[in-house]
Formats: structure tokens, sequence, C-alpha cells
């Protein structure tokens, strides 16, 4: 199947467009024209003439140019017509957003549109789904409004969802912390193109470098076997499983159908594929977003911080995590301790001490992006000081930039710390509100890049 | 030990007092003075006349007036004279911001301080800490400025940290969500006042409902388990445990002279205590806030969703964290079915859909409020909708004032999100942005539930 229709379209067609704001239909329209979407875009609607000063079609039928991507949303029991209507157009993508098929129970309608889909050679994503958005394209038929979840710029991470409630938590988080992805898609029932074809899509994307990826359910076990262990010895793939209790599973197939099957089968089977399993929405967020940083060549983490108490907390879940407090060469530390006042711990944690300035944590990552022993570094900032403030970011940024080694930052509290997070992660910097979290991504980067590199795994943990 | 004077002082002195802004006397004075305290602040510093328009003293024994509290910020080898100097005064409460003593080896200066405060009986925080705050009597001898370190509201929750970092990022993550606090102390390297004073206060104040605790080391072991077990019966106490691995433990003693002691000792002693003990920062303060609702009376929990996928990942969590899924009453069944609209599952979850408005959660809330199945709720609110806006947080605050069974709130997003989360945070709702932190907090809320009433603890994970 191809998918490039769905995510490189020359032209749109908006079927169900509407003037009523509060419709799904307006909203999608509205995104098209106002996301600096390229292409042609057309709004279908029988009963209108114009919305935002376009003319509006009955059917894709009347439109006169060629339609590369049909956007569906139209009561339920019209899919099936506009769907056919699109076959006979010659649209090749179409999102069904409309719900109303086998999460309630209506089979016979979803086979209805697998059988129109399969006829007309259409790669059919959904029913029951959010959309898709691709940062490059400009494609986003995202249903919901922008002031209300907010975009994220182009990146390279991708997203795929089979919910769309958690796909739109999700890119509303990378959103409000400046992270960037390539492509977003909700693809709900699944029912024509599913998590196999978007992998194996999204491997060879030269947009993508990192998948992260939300499922209910794996439909075919096998292909997906296959094509997983094959995607993601080229890519990370960051995966969450969700319906893995009694009642997640229960509530799963109310909600897309899905069989979400036993836990221990898909751990194993995501041990097996390399694919990294994380438990929670937030961190699918932020161990994805990790997997951009250089490849480290081990295990040793230097720690770099103007907070004690937060470097004991780092330091205790690094060794839980399995990684290894580095130690430093002599030449640092002879270079440190000549540089540095004498209440600066020269230890790992480097605690540079509450009045450490910006040229302090200059000199530390300078030392430790020097070390031998370092192969990664953990940088915490606490921005409540009165030593410090913004010009820190560039310090560690600039130090980032070389992209020798890993550097992820830790940085916790309010308004004033958030604001400089945001322009560490905006720069590429991972940026971690916990050290448990943090230590736990990079212990997970630190797994792969040994999977990958020397072929087999290790795990630390 | 009396420690009345440094929570509730009549009068204050600064001692080190500045006119450098980036000297902490200065930002401390400052802070008395924009705070609202509203006692005698008096400047101390022989080498000035006037601080913001205040007469400064050369000495705590030039002031005229009596002085309670007296917050030390001079150098490390001037703190002994100007101890001395507060015990002729009278003054019986002394925060001693100044490090350089058992932190780093200088285990004779610290000493000299404890037997100054002995032979005085001053109550003595620090040294080496970050400061003290009490909402109600506006006492803040915080050094870091307000507009890089946040001030929680008045509130319920006391925090006592011996970290001075980790407690500074704890309050600023509570004044960013809305949440209050009643104190927070930070007693670095404990030399006078230690966890176990603050922990036999806090027990006994009236303004404090739940005790949040950061903890290097405990001193004194058998006074320890002997205090927390009565002052946990009374009063919950969720702690936090740090320096738990070889490199931690490092860490901690080059950090606050700590011996951080095995982690398995701490375990055992929190668990026998009925301490709640959490594993990260973003916890402490997670779990903290949920122990301000009412006692559920078992673990049947009910789950409300606009949005499948977060319901399923819940459910999954709440079922894992030894909390039940709630039977909903054939009663909140039919009312249900004939109320909501057919694409709504009657379920637990009860998943609204992705169209709920705020009537389809103020119905949802009142029947599961009504049911005598349910023990606590859970709403999952995904802001990014169409049909929702900031007055669904209404319906949620009118059911939680209540106070009839916990209700706690999940969502998760980007700035819209957000806004609304503290709307319903500063009203007492407990908000949170993963399905994994709130199963959790509500688990050991349920357990802390049981234990207290029953006077035995049946651990539910």
């Amino acid at each position: 199947m191809d998918l490039r229709c769905l995510f490189e379209p020359k032209s749109v067609a908006v079927i169900g467009a509407s003037h009523d704001p509060k419709k799904l239909g307006h909203v999608i329209f509205k995104n098209f024209i106002e996301g600096g979407f390229k292409g042609d875009v057309y709004p279908i609607n029988p009963n209108i003439d114009k919305i935002l000063n376009r003319k509006c079609y009955p059917s894709v039928l009347d439109v006169p140019g060629s339609i590369d991507h049909a956007v569906i949303a139209v009561p339920a029991p019209a899919v099936a017509k506009v769907l056919t209507e699109c076959g006979e157009k010659g649209v090749k993508g179409a999102v069904v957003i409309t719900s109303g098929f086998a999460e309630v129970g209506n089979i016979k309608g979803e086979k209805e549109l697998v059988e129109i889909a399969k006829k007309y050679d259409i790669a059919l994503i959904g029913p029951n789904c959010l959309g898709l958005i691709d940062t490059k394209a400009k494609v986003d038929s995202v249903f919901l409004p922008m002031y209300k979840l907010q975009r994220p710029k182009k990146g390279d991470i991708a997203f795929i969802a089979q919910s769309g409630a958690v796909g739109s938590c999700v890119i509303d988080l990378a959103a409000e912390m400046g992270v960037g992805i390539s492509k977003f898609v909700s693809y709900g029932n699944a029912s024509v193109v599913n998590e196999c074809d978007l992998l194996e899509y999204l491997r060879d994307d030269p947009n993508t470098r990192v998948i992260a990826a939300y499922f209910e359910m794996v439909k075919d076990g096998k292909r997906f076997l296959r094509i997983a262990k094959d995607v993601a010895q080229n890519k990370p793939v960051i995966a969450i499983k969700a319906g893995k209790t009694a009642g997640g599973m229960k509530a799963a197939a109310s909600h897309t159908a899905a069989m979400a099957g036993s836990a221990d089968v898909y751990s194993a089977v995501f041990r097996q594929t390399r694919i990294i399993e994380v438990e929670s929405l937030t961190d699918l967020f932020d161990y994805s977003k990790i997997f951009l940083q250089p490849a480290p060549k081990g295990r040793r983490v230097g720690i770099i911080t103007n907070g004690g108490g937060v470097g004991v907390l780092t330091t205790d879940w690094a060794e839980r995590h399995g990684l290894q407090l580095a130690n430093f060469s002599d030449e640092t530390k002879k270079k440190a301790r000549e540089k540095f006042p004498p209440h600066v711990n020269i230890g790992n944690p480097l605690d540079l001490a509450g009045d450490a300035d910006k040229e302090r944590y200059e000199y530390a990552l300078e030392l430790l992006m020097d070390d031998d022993n370092v192969d990664s570094i953990i940088t915490i900032i606490l921005f409540q000081t009165v030593s410090l403030d913004a010009s820190v970011n560039d310090v560690i940024i600039a130090a980032s930039q070389k992209r020798k080694k890993p550097i992820i930052a830790i940085s916790i509290g309010g308004e004033y710390t958030k604001k400089n997070k945001v322009i560490l992660e905006s720069a590429g910097v991972p940026t971690y509100t916990s050290p448990y979290v943090a230590t736990g991504a990079l212990s997970k980067l630190t797994w792969y890049a040994r999977c990958t590199k020397e072929g087999v795994c290790i795990p630390f943990i």
C-alpha cells in the first residue's frame, strides 16, 4: 500500500466541511487553510455554496481537478457513499474521522468501508480517528482547534497512536515544550492501514529519525513481529501498550474494537524486536526525545549540578537504572580543582554549588566532554539561584551542539524555570523534571546504542 | 525545644542584610519587606546605615526592641560571633543560611555553633540551609528571589527538606500549580533542630494537615521511629529518602554531611511507621496533595472520561496499583443509559465520548457520587475537544466540594490544558498529568485510609 498520498498530497478534499465552528468538518477545513498547506483544498458539502470564502462542491465527483487525499467527516451512515465517490474520483488516500463503526459493534458498516477501500485501492486511515499531521507538507486533518491543541514544530519524531485522545495529549505536550515532530497519525480502528503499514512507511521516511507509538492491539502478530524487528534495527521505536489488565482490555475493546491481548506476550515481542517499551504517556514523550542524541559509547555518566540534593537523587536513580557514575580522569579532577573555588565538590556529581554561574557550567561541561571516562552527561540546573540566568542555556546548548556525547538536562520548578526549560528543549537538549525519568531514558538510549552497534542486546537493567 | 519563635515570630533580625541584590542577605531582607510580614524586621550590618529605607544596626545588641528570630547570612567565620550576640540578646530562634560547616569537613565550626545554641537555648535551623517559610505568619527567609522561585499560597501541606535545592523545586512546583502550603523548612545540616523536632512540631500544628518530607539521613534512628509512628498516625506523612545507592550515599555525605544509611532499613522504618514512601520529587508533590481529599471507604474506583485511550491507560494502572474498577449499580447504569446518547459507553470507564460537554460530566459525576459501589472518582478531561471549555471545571469543583468521596482529575496537554488544570488544582481537585501517578497516589490514599480507620495496614499493592 502506498501511503504517500496521505502524507504528501497535492490536493485535499474535506468531505463534510461546515460553517459551524463546533463541527469537526469546519475545524479541519480551517486548519488546512490556516496551517499553510501549499496544495489545493476543496470543501465538500451538498448544502453549502462557500466556506471561508472557498467554493464548496456537492461531491468530490464535482471537483474539476484531481484529489489525492480525502478527509471524511460526515455522519456514519453517509461514509460508505462518499467513500465510493472518492474511489470513483480516483482518490488514493482517505482519512475517515467519523466514529460509529466496529468500536460500537457496527461490524457490518466497517466491513463495507474495507471492501470499498480494497475495490478502489484506497489507503484508508480510521474510521474513528483524530486525523493526521505532516509538519513538512503541512497536512493537518486533526479536528481539534489550534488554540486548544498546539501543533508541534517540524522535527524528527514520528508519532502514531491508535487512540486519538492519547495522540492529542502527546503532541500537545511536544508543542508546549518545543519538541518537533515529523508526522502524527491517529489510526483509530485500523480497518485498512494499520500499525504495520505505518511502521514500514516510517522506516523509509527520510524526515523521521525516531518513531513513538501507542498501541491498543496488533491485528496480525506475525507480520508485526517481522516488520517491527526490521524497523527497530533501523530507527528507534518507543512504544506503549494499553489494555494490559483485565479491566484495561475490556475498556480497549469498547474503545477501538481492539482485542488487547496478553501483556506478557506484548512485552516479549517488544524485547525481541528491540522496541523500547514505556509504561506511561509522559514517558513515551520523554523517552522518544532522548533518541535524537548521539549514541553514548558506554554507560558511564557524569553529573553536573548546582543543587546537592537533586544531585543525590539523580545519582540514586542513575545507579538503579543500570548506569554507572563515571570516575573522572585525574586531569579532569586536577583542572577542576585549579579552576573552581574550594567549596565546589570535585566528585561525581560535580557539585558546582548554589552560587554557580554560567562560567562554572561552561568549564565543567568542557571538562566532561573531553574526559574519555565519561560517556554521557546529565546537567542539573536549578534556575532559582541568584547567580544564574537564561544565559547559562547558551553554554549547555553549545556543548550539546558538538554532538559528541549525549547531554541531557534536569530542571525542576515553576514559571521561571519552565521558560528556561523550553529554551533548552527547543534547541535539542532533552530536558526533564524528574531525575527518575531522565536517568530511565538515558539508560534506554545506552541500552539501544549497544543493541544496534554491537548487534547484541545487553540490557543494563 | 520550642519552635514557635521560628514560625510565629513578632520580630525578626536579618544578620548580613546587604545593598547588593546578588547577596543572600539582600534577597532575604527584601522578601520580609515585600512578603507582608506583620512584625518588626531589623537589618543588621555594621557597615551600612540604611537598607531599603530601614535603619540598619551594627549588631542585634544595638536593636532597641526584643528579637524572636534571627536569620544569619554572614560568612562562615563570622557566624559564631553573631550567634553568640543573638544568645546575649535573648533571641530564641535562628536560621543559619551560611554554608561551610560539617558538609565541607568543618566539624569544629559546626560543633561551636551547637554549643552556643545549647548555652543560650536557641532553636537553630541549619547551618547550610535555604531558610523557611510560614505562609500564615508571612515569615520568608528563603534566599531565592520571588521572580525566580514563586511562593505557594497559604494551604494545608507542610514541607520539610534537608536539601535546599530539593525544597525550592517542590515549593516552586506547588506555587505554579496553585497548591497551598502551611510551612516550608529547609533544615540543612540539622545540627540542632532536626527532622524529629520538626515532625513533632508539625503534628500539633493546627495549620498543617499533611506533612511532606525529603530526608537524606536521620541522625537518631530510635527517636525517629518513635516520633514518626506517632505523627503518621495523626497526620499523613509522605517522604522521599535520597542516598539509597552507593553513589547516592557518597553524594549525600558531601552535601549535608549525612551518613545516608541502608535503603532497606529506611523502607522498613517507613512501612512500620506508616510513612508513605515515594520515589521521586514530583511524586512527593503529587502524592501529598491527594491527602487533602476525604478518605475513601474502599478501593472501588469509578472513572469518567472523554477520551477512550486515556481511559484504558488509567484502568490499566488503577488495577496494577491495587485499585478495583467499580461495578456501577443497576440504577446508575439505567439512569446513564436514559440520559446519554447511544454512542456513550456505559461501562467503567464511563466513556462520555469525544463530544462530551459540561452537562454530561455533571450528570456522570452526580451518578457516581450517589452510587454506593463507587469509593473514589477519577475524572479524565481532555480539554482539547471542541465541546468543552473552562466551564466544565465548575461542575468538577462543585462535586469535589461536597467532600463525600475523593475526586481527582487527569488531564494531559499543552498551554490551554495547563490553564484549566491550575483552575482545578487551585480549587482543591488534585490534578495529574499521568494516569500512572494519579492511580498510584489514589492507591496510597486508599491504603492510608484503611490504616488509620481500621488500625491495621492492608496494603493493596
